[in-house]
């Protein structure tokens, strides 16, 4: 991988980090770029030695949204760009489908402005730590452009009326106003972000990878079903790891005082 | 229009300002002042000159619920009142949706004390400004007539807790404490709400109100699907908004660093 | 009722008080526990002379979530557990359900640490207290056994990344914390618990019986409907509501500026 590619993977500990390396262009999302990003995340996904991943970005901007120059240029096209713009739309909701349906917990890293799809990227993950210099927006209306799939992560994560004023104003909010309104878990000063997205990475690393995974795939399952349901659903995942040789290795050593020993997940069930 | 009408209806520059006029009723939602405030609210929604609608009230109530006086004289009629309470519910509920399909966004400017239907018409705007002197409450309990369609409303604004404190308890929260749950986005002075609603105002109508229109119907339409079905939809809202004249003139606009010309919209299609 | 049971029972004044009194388990909900509370739960939905119930605990825990003696103990039968862990699953969400469904009003008064099942407990409750001296968790996840079912209380209460920290971590979050996402209505000092308990059940065992019932029913009904068919079912809740006795009276009073008399619930109502 070249210093000049637009994406960078390290992996250590058990903890992938995605780095969006295209500050130029304020890492927005060009086609390429939603290619790349949805292919680390599903690879990652199915990586047994990957715990948590990690999504970071370098430059002043976390994420622009999504690459205005490259959709301006696809109006030139017979369709003025309808094809292309349904591929980009298509792309991008399915890279924000994959993040929430990755096995892996994923946890946002937020150096910088979160923006437009830039923001969904954001609301999208499990978690996210901001640096105080973070800011966020959906600013589509601003140049005509409704943020429509951008407020679908946003609209699941804040309530309607602060969803609401972010859209039709487009203004920034700072990473203060995004943490108390639950954009983002926590907010620190920007020279201590990687420390403490990496001490957060670590401490669910630690846990064991299969729970994780049938932790976060309930999750979301459940939150789209009735009450009745989503217990009747959850019940069985629950005796179903119940009977899991980590839940009994888990329990066994808490009842026994001692450290669990996890087994490593097998690369057919990554 | 009469100064005594119990309703009144100002325009200035693309925002349209209803103003409920009986403050010696507390502003309260009779059959009349349902059907005048849902007859201006879809008169203005049609208004291509109209790109946002201001709701304010006068006197010390921004709106008490219900006229209980109206709704006690109906109990006289042989059925006992149930079909002027029918009608009553009916209406109430057909106006509060009227202002979530409304296809401009709407924001309440609260200077006074909202409850029962009154904070329920707050709860159902966009958008909602609050003088520091206004208060809150779905206080039917009280008198033996859950907020039941009030309900409906503050559980979509608020969390469940919060939202069943104010319903069996009845009590009055003040606006620092509505901001925090998430009923109003904003509290400011007194003196300053009509200053600070107006400037809100100004900014989303600044916007190309074709822009406004489908992001707001977008907005409540997706929170109602499953996360799949939300991007389908969204996704193909984007690629037509992409298509629409205001994207291609605000992304060249913001691409040429120039102030973009939204086009008005048409009659018809507003 | 022996001083030794695992549960205890008080009523005054109309308001029933359930304490878990197995501490020395920190009130763990082994399945006697669970049977208990449950029957305990449904015995007060129908006593008609109860108007509130409060769920408190005795000693340093509210309520540790499962008994996992009692689980591994299981792990001995010839299906390794399987049968044991079903109906202990099934219990647990039988119990949070009948607390959601009982048509009194159910305050959780959190004394101390409120971990796993037990914070789904206080998350199903309609309303909680905390002292400031609780904390709540999820940590299944230190086990080997995810969070599943509290999580489906859980995130019905707080905002998605925040339930997400608290399950993917498992780390204790104290009670000024739970407040501030949702998870409890208020904090109070230790000491100042019971009071502050004891004042909130009499402010709403004070309400008409019949019309908290009305009430409690409709709020998580109409919550997992779509906007349109929560009103059109809530509409003719309140249509109902107004021609029932309670309502008579009491906008009667209220516009007779006296206080209202409820009727009794009847023993087949209640």
């Amino acid at each position: 991988m070249q210093a000049t590619d637009i994406l960078n993977i390290t992996r250590k500990d058990n903890v992938a980090r995605i780095t969006l390396t295209r500050p130029a262009a304020r890492n927005s999302l060009s086609l390429e770029m939603l290619a790349r990003l949805r292919g680390a995340v599903d690879e990652l996904g199915h990586d047994a030695t990957t715990h948590v991943i990690v999504l970071a970005a370098e430059g002043p901007a976390f994420c622009a949204g999504h690459d205005l120059k490259e959709l301006t240029a696809a109006r030139a096209a017979e369709d003025a760009g309808r094809e292309f713009f349904d591929e980009t739309m298509q792309s991008c909701a399915a890279l924000m489908q994959a993040i929430v349906t990755c096995p892996k917990p994923v946890i946002a890293s937020v150096q910088g402005i979160a923006t437009a799809a830039g923001c969904q990227l954001v609301a999208s993950c499990d978690l996210a730590i901001a640096s105080n210099a973070a800011k966020f927006a959906t600013p589509g209306v601003n140049i005509g452009l409704f943020c429509s799939t951008p407020m679908v992560a946003l609209s699941r994560n804040v309530t309607r009326k602060q969803a609401m004023k972010m859209l039709l104003t487009g203004e920034l909010i700072d990473a203060a106003e995004a943490e108390r309104i639950g954009l983002v878990n926590d907010v620190v000063p920007g020279e201590q972000l990687e420390e403490a997205t990496t001490a957060l990475a670590a401490q669910i690393a630690a846990k064991a990878p299969a729970t994780l995974k049938i932790g976060k795939e309930a999750f979301y399952r459940q939150l789209e079903m009735p009450l009745a349901q989503a217990y009747e659903y959850t019940a069985e995942v629950m005796v179903m790891n119940m009977l899991d040789a980590d839940a009994r290795e888990g329990i066994g050593a808490f009842v026994e005082k001692r450290r669990p020993q996890w087994r490593p997940l097998d690369p057919g069930e990554a």
